[in-house]
């Protein structure tokens, strides 16, 4: 089968590999119908250093089941599944409280655990947790299968956000970044109630899909000048929820900063930063939250299928370049030059 | 009138100095029946550089309104009061939002604004804001005015660590630190419904007080063995909620090592670092929340007044130690050696 690999920074190849197979009763293998490119893959993208077996890639799958393996029960050959970007069990304490992300029986695909999902076929492990059937759709349904691709990731990552913050009715809400993550947090932020909605990011083609979702204002500017507009349009009281989808510390400072007191920053790109201020100068004195984390999207696909299926949410026109498999190199190049805002991928 | 000066490290001196005089419309002149020495005093009288003129001190106050500016109109003289640890409008919207610490037209005592409460008299800018009386009780009524003070800030500093963590009943809450607020988060988070409160401290007289209110546990140890029996009694999965009343870097990490995966972590000790983990090792990757900041106590104040009277919480117990104001010095003292929890100041 053919399979993503990143052998360094710049140099994705795909290659034809040995097919996946059970390795524990718990396994299913998926054939892929979808699959697509993270901003998170642009990370490895950037630094990776040169490496001589590669690294497999991808996280993000909706597909068929192919085969399970003798413990299976939830799933069966032939169901259009979703596959959330973390496995887990799905049942252990920490998944009933709602973080499949960090179950301690789970874990990440493009690790040395698992293979990554930008290939054709997929090993996935704890299936009866790690997968989600779509009842009802089948992979000839092409119009709703971007949407239901993104909650497997992107859609629910940016739901997260706005969940953590506790998003509600009335509230004034900033999302800081205008990637796919971010225009995810705007239809999400829409989708609790939020009633201004402040989208800090300069691409005009990626802002206006915003504008499109709910975001009532647009603010280009960064640093002192960014913060100065959102104040303003704040009534110089900030924003009660800021939606952080960048990773970078200067959004993370630009965050606390157009945070209104009392308001919560949630985070949910990854930050590419250990330390940071949470003292009296940022956080502590006006009484900030500082909440998120990676989404367990698992918690929350079951809520978004139906809205995909009913047109209440089109989460998936953050695609906006679709290339077959052979082409996922030209992908990550489009993606790096930001020709493209996220790219969908076909098998 | 006799007012507490500090002239540095370890220098505190009670002096005489001129009685304080209306200054604005607002304002208005309390006398005091009960003030009190807080943890954060201490800061001061280890670190103070020495200074000619001094510092004045205090800022926790129950009293008797002496007389009140022309434009005071929801306190009158001969009222009893609490002053809140901060003094605001409670009209703007920021105080509307329940966080009367960050009132933009308000300000804390001790300052160069307003002179510290360790006296015998004191101006209380915006006094409809910043006094809340307490009808039906009077300075005579000694047994419940311990408690009353504790209203002013230790007991609802506490309450706020419990309140921002969202402790509902059921839960498992950790106490770091033993000090007066980590005793009255402990009875505050029981107040709350928490099932299991564990309290992290090791001066045994303190930690019998916070079983009396409520702890299930006493953890002497700190660092990683402290770390290992919070998991040992969480079954290895943390608390939900940390209350972190110390302030210092170790509690800080202490603080994450012990919650729960997406739980809570909120801080009332003011935090004497400006910078400090959050990213993927720390808070991202188990989606913990960190929050917290200066108790608005004012915006609990008036449900706290009944919970006092009716006796369903006895909060003045932190005062172990009761001295006349010409004793401060040796108050101070006293809590510094640890020989004094908190120290009431009688007039």
């Amino acid at each position: 089968m053919k399979a993503t690999i990143m052998y360094g920074a710049g140099d994705v190849r795909v290659e034809e590999v040995a097919d996946p197979v059970i390795q524990h009763p718990t396994d299913a293998i998926v054939r892929t119908v979808r699959t697509c490119i993270c901003g998170s893959d642009l990370h490895p993208y950037h630094s990776m250093r040169p490496s001589s077996h590669g690294q497999s890639m991808g996280h993000e799958l909706l597909g068929v089941v192919e085969e399970t393996g003798p413990e299976v029960t939830t799933v069966k050959k032939g169901d259009l599944v979703i596959a959330p970007f973390a496995w887990s069990d799905n049942t252990c304490p920490t998944c009933r409280d709602g973080f499949q992300t960090a179950c301690p029986h789970g874990g990440f695909y493009a690790t040395r655990q698992t293979a990554g999902l930008q290939a054709e076929l997929s090993r996935i492990p704890l299936a009866d947790g790690s997968l989600v059937p779509v009842p009802g759709v089948t992979e000839d349904d092409t119009p709703v299968l971007p949407s239901l691709l993104t909650l497997s990731d992107v859609y629910l990552t940016g739901y997260h956000a706005a969940f953590m913050a506790r998003v509600r009715p009335g509230q004034t809400v900033t999302v800081v970044g205008d990637g796919a993550v971010g225009l995810s947090a705007v239809l999400a932020a829409k989708q609790l109630g939020a009633e201004t909605i402040i989208l800090m990011g300069r691409h005009r083609a990626r802002t206006d899909l915003g504008v499109e979702w709910g975001a009532t204002h647009v603010v280009p500017e960064r640093g002192d000048e960014g913060v100065q507009r959102v104040l303003a349009i704040t009534d110089g009281l900030g924003s009660h929820a800021v939606l952080e989808a960048v990773g970078h510390m200067p959004a993370y400072e630009q965050s606390y900063r157009v945070a209104r007191t009392g308001g919560v920053i949630s985070r949910v790109g990854v930050p590419q930063y250990e330390e940071a201020g949470v003292g009296f100068r940022s956080l502590f004195g006006r009484n900030l939250t500082l909440t998120g984390g990676p989404a367990p999207v698992r918690a929350y696909i079951e809520d978004a299928i139906p809205q995909v299926l009913e047109g209440t949410i089109e989460p998936g026109r953050v695609f906006d370049v679709t290339m077959p498999i052979d082409d996922v190199p030209a992908g990550y190049a489009a993606m790096d030059a930001r020709d493209a805002l996220k790219v969908l991928v076909t098998v």
